[in-house]
């Protein structure tokens, strides 16, 4: 048998992984990522933690393939970074200092494009080579699949859907500099934006707070039968809906897997992001299916594992 | 030394070229279009003319690495079509049908896809592995390069960017049902509506007729100063940009080659388009280049001849 591991590097913790061949996971765990003086010490520790799980599952080095790694940043075609805020790196050539550290075979692609070939793999794009991952978290972020392979782009920033123009009318500034940004719309942060709004002028009961709502609310408020909930939904799967339509023209994928903390509210936001999606929808690609992440925070070790298997 | 043939088949003509490996043109002809009968001869005519081709060149068959054919409609990874109104085709097998034909084993991409290939190959986009072509013609296609290979997508209807919405508040349709796709701005269609609006309430002196306005007419106007057609130009290039912008944020491009009909005014034409994109652009989408197509009508021709060379 042979295995590899699947390494996702976030700005709290590092999760990790080792699998076998046939993908099934053998043992997984995580250590704290430490961001201190530029992030010197992250690809250190991962290699370390994976010479001890070699130890301690008694594993042979020439057995295992390689690792994968997705990192919270763009990653060009030569595994390279040019900085990552989150993990406190500028210029870092990852896939070579952690294949010098390890002896091992390395592979990197962003942790947002990397978790969506990790659905693909096990989870809710199963079956399909061609799908694309909106992960509705603290931001909006995604993968775009095209025939199995992750879209990396020129600058390793393929997949940016949270930045998709989706209302050239809009006058708040994105965190990014723009304006009308699926992220202000579909993200939590922006779920609760639209919310502010719409509870600020509203008249009719609710029972949803003004002063202190979260996105869990707005759609726990939309079980539960709130009429205001239910618009401020509206209004959220309008912009997501319109964005996907614009992506799948571009992309024409088989199937949107919908993830990210926004997306544990269930099946309930499916309706609000098909409906309008299907009224903006080029005919092509009407016949596009919607499905729920089911992998959670194990997306990113099974798709940076896959990157292994794949290019071996 | 093995040899190929390039194939565009439009609604008019078929377009043909046989191709060393090496990519250098040996010779170029094209044939009618017999779209009668639901264009059943459309295929053998085809398959008799490299028949004809072979003989006069007297290649042998086993040389022949393949044919690459570009056809007016969406085709899936099988090279099947399910239907081209140009040519009259319901369903059709292509790619299994010009193999029976000719005996030589075939490829099949849709016609702007194929043409996008082209331009990388030989064009506007040479030593890019990552482009979009925008071709601005009674419509607006195009075809997206990732990392070598065309976006095809799952129903084989990647890139069809002139169906892109750039303007939700649009009231008129298009031809496809939805409202404020790109194509009803940036194609010459489009540009002459933008021209007849604008026209229509326009007081100051302009070279532009009224009754009777061209994309071409607008581009030459723009040229020759005026500044009624300079604001046309820029409503144009706005929503192109904008689109561009989103296409940018979704695929991360080198370079966008823009092509068509409308492309032939020339480099006036880039920076009514570059600058709304650079307003609209996501920062790491910022250094794309902007440059015009190259092959013309060979676009076709040489694209499908690499789909060949690709797949060797």
């Amino acid at each position: 048998m042979k295995y590899c591991f699947g390494v996702d590097i976030g700005g709290t913790t590092v999760k990790m992984g080792l699998f076998e061949e046939t993908g099934t996971i053998l043992d997984k765990w995580e250590i704290t990522t430490d961001t201190s003086e530029e992030g010197k010490a992250i690809l250190p520790n991962v290699a370390a933690s994976i010479e001890m799980k070699i130890e301690e599952h008694k594993l042979i080095k020439d057995d295992i393939i390689g690792i994968g790694a997705g990192v919270p940043a763009p990653v060009t075609a030569e595994g390279v970074v040019n900085g990552s805020a989150n993990l406190g790196w500028t210029y870092k050539e990852v896939k070579k200092e952690l294949e010098e550290l390890t002896g091992l075979k390395s592979y990197i692609g962003n942790d947002a494009n990397v978790a969506a070939l990790g659905e693909m793999w096990k989870g809710g794009g199963e079956g399909e080579k061609n799908m694309i991952m909106v992960t509705l978290g603290t931001g909006v972020g995604g993968g775009i699949i095209i025939d199995g392979k992750i879209l990396v782009g020129s600058n390793g920033a393929g997949g940016e859907i949270g930045h998709l123009c989706v209302n050239y009318e809009e006058t708040d500034q994105c965190g990014c500099g723009n304006r009308g940004c699926l992220e202000q719309y579909a993200s939590a942060t922006g779920i609760v934006r639209l919310a502010r709004q719409k509870l600020g002028q509203e008249m009719r009961p609710t029972i949803l707070n003004k002063q202190d709502v979260t996105a869990k609310d707005v759609f726990d408020a939309v079980k539960a039968g709130d009429e205001v909930a239910k618009e401020i939904a509206t209004v959220f799967g309008r912009y997501l809906g319109y964005g996907l339509a614009n992506l799948a023209v571009v992309a024409d994928p088989a199937v949107f897997v919908i993830g990210g903390g926004v997306s544990k509210a269930g099946e309930v936001l499916i309706p609000y992001i098909r409906e309008p999606y299907m009224e903006r929808a080029f005919f092509a690609n009407k016949n596009v299916r919607f499905v729920l992440a089911k992998l959670g925070n194990d997306a990113g070790i099974c798709g940076a594992a896959k990157l292994v298997l794949d290019n071996e």
